[in-house]
């Protein structure tokens, strides 16, 4: 009994899903079946690239995690399934593994061609349902990677900003914004030595808040970042959405910057 | 181990489905509960019925499908439960099964009507939870289907539209306009042979685009005539959403004309 | 197999649902995980444990309820493991458990503390994953519930209304507004006895309706009030957003008032 799980941006008010599980289960009765997210916003790969490096390395060992975020069904564009140590990965080869395959040791990348495993008539707009969807199914029974397709030397990836370091400055920005309005940087909590718990975070040159250990460790409605679940620094308000008060987006540039802590305690406007 | 779908328009906010859930697996601890989707717009019949015949056909045989959209919930209307040769079907007596009964081949229908298959008390407002989730899960049980009422001869219909086919033309219309903003029509794939691969699409007399192989084949934002998953016509544009750009919705009428294809390659405005 | 429900503000467009999932599943593999619902409101206490209140009963015996709606996650707020003599609650000690306690009967509230049920390293922003989905799996693989951590004597509570019931008149609130737009009192089924069968619901001193079977039991686009399916009198419009055309949502004051039927039938405006 094998989890697969879905990350897609077929959202949920269509049968899109349901039907990919349907096709799943006709060919793995006994898969576990797990929705990741499927609101990634049409074609936005980078976003299903980032949802997935958050969330895959949670789940057992050996889960089938299928993405699929794909603009360019029907086209020339590969479709791979990726075995690493771990685990498995199936969709489309535009990008959307590029976070995931940098952590995770890659053991085989293939493409898929075999159409054995696909179902019988493969629509030109839902690869979806009728080539990811049994590809994972027959992955979760044990067929062996080798045989979906020709063996890869590489993959599509993603171009990705590392944050830049300086004397007593770390120049970094926004990855993703969450439902909360969260906005979660590049920059990763290790970074943070380097300018110190009292480091103040920029945006357009302007001080905005310092760094707490928690959401609720302002007063309502005031700014704050935080180490966030994924490990990198995260921009927030309490009770309200940092990204629409502030105008981030993924790319918005931040900054945090060394300060000498006062004795006072922070006062508002600080 | 059976399948149960569920399709409604219960949305995802409030506990509902969630509800039906546990009634189901009270019942039927091993039942594989699966989400078509709850995203149907209140009370909107004729999409529920389009979103279940799309999808029924993708799963396990003896799946049962439920589906509660069902404005008339606690008057008069019939509940009904339907076996095919394939599937089961249960829910309200008001179309939501008349797409799905065309190409199935029906065996019984029952109208729901012994209590013993309901629960212990019945609401006025939430026959999903009180109702159809637990004959659903007793027929996934093994259940008779003559056990829950009386014979029916027959279902509620909804009217559908068959397109119209004319000496180099066809008229359909629009049948669904899914998340991405594509507009299925009624025309099926079958049908274009009859106005040949460079036949033009017309809204209102007016040419919109010619029919591709992916939505990928025209250059971004431009519109483009795809046979969709469903094996109907559908009009998109690359990138963005065609049911915004010209107003589409269930209903709106549709034209492919033939036109004899020029030598040179298709211009913007084409 | 246990169930496990998961009650959460988190939405369903990032990862966080899937991921606690995936956690619960790394831990108890074979756990049947229902989502009760993610879509309260951020932060949302009140809706939350009226969302839990009006579903857990339906699930079967034993299920373990886990329910994240945690403004204060990362400050001193204490994390709770409660076991009543039907189930399991896991989730903050912030109320969001008050109203179901209120209809179970207790038997042990421990606090969350040993970190040896929870994940290894628990970030300060997503205790749904770090600390509520393992403690939830454990419970749901046989541990004592003894065992994570020590005995509490109370839990916090939220403020609840009751009706007031004078001669002739009940006084009741909105508590929770679906996604159909019918508004949900706290005016339970049984008071109606008190102003009888022909009572007028009143909405600042006006009359509205009266109370009917059905939905659909006033023509369209009129409104009724009908006892819905969690026991208490809700007040709908037939094919429309009751809460949208007469600015209702919680604490909204509703009135019912014994009126003396007239002979002739209900007319508009009545």
């Amino acid at each position: 009994m094998r989890c697969i799980t879905l990350t897609t941006d077929f959202g949920t008010r269509d049968w899109f899903v349901g039907t990919m599980k349907g096709v799943i289960l006709s060919l793995a009765p006994n898969a576990r079946i797990v929705d990741l997210t499927h609101e990634i916003a049409p074609g936005d790969v980078q976003a299903g690239a980032y949802a997935l490096a958050a969330a895959y390395a949670f789940f057992p060992r050996h889960t089938i995690h299928v993405a699929v975020v794909d603009p360019g069904v029907g086209t020339s564009r590969r479709a791979i399934a990726v075995q690493t140590s771990n685990y498995f990965f199936v969709g489309p080869d535009n990008g959307l593994f590029s976070r995931v395959l940098t952590t995770e040791k890659v053991i085989a990348i293939h493409q898929l061609k075999n159409e054995r495993y696909f179902l019988n008539r493969v629509s030109a707009t839902f690869h979806g349902r009728d080539v990811f969807a049994p590809v994972a199914a027959h992955l979760s029974q044990g067929a062996e990677i080798g045989k979906v397709g020709p063996l890869l030397d590489d993959y599509v990836r993603l171009k990705s900003a590392a944050p830049k370091m300086r004397h007593g400055a770390i120049s970094g920005e926004v990855q993703y914004v969450d439902r909360f309005g969260n906005a979660i940087t590049n920059i990763p909590a290790a970074a943070l030595a380097r300018v110190g718990a009292a480091a103040k975070v920029f945006l357009n040159n302007k001080p905005v808040c310092r760094i707490g250990p928690a959401y609720q460790s302002v007063p309502e409605n005031r700014p704050v970042a935080v180490v966030g679940s994924t490990g990198f620094l995260e921009l927030a308000i309490n009770g309200a959405s940092a990204a629409q008060a502030f105008g981030l987006k993924p790319g918005t540039r931040i900054e945090l910057r060394t300060t000498v802590r006062r004795k006072g305690p922070l006062t508002r406007g600080d």
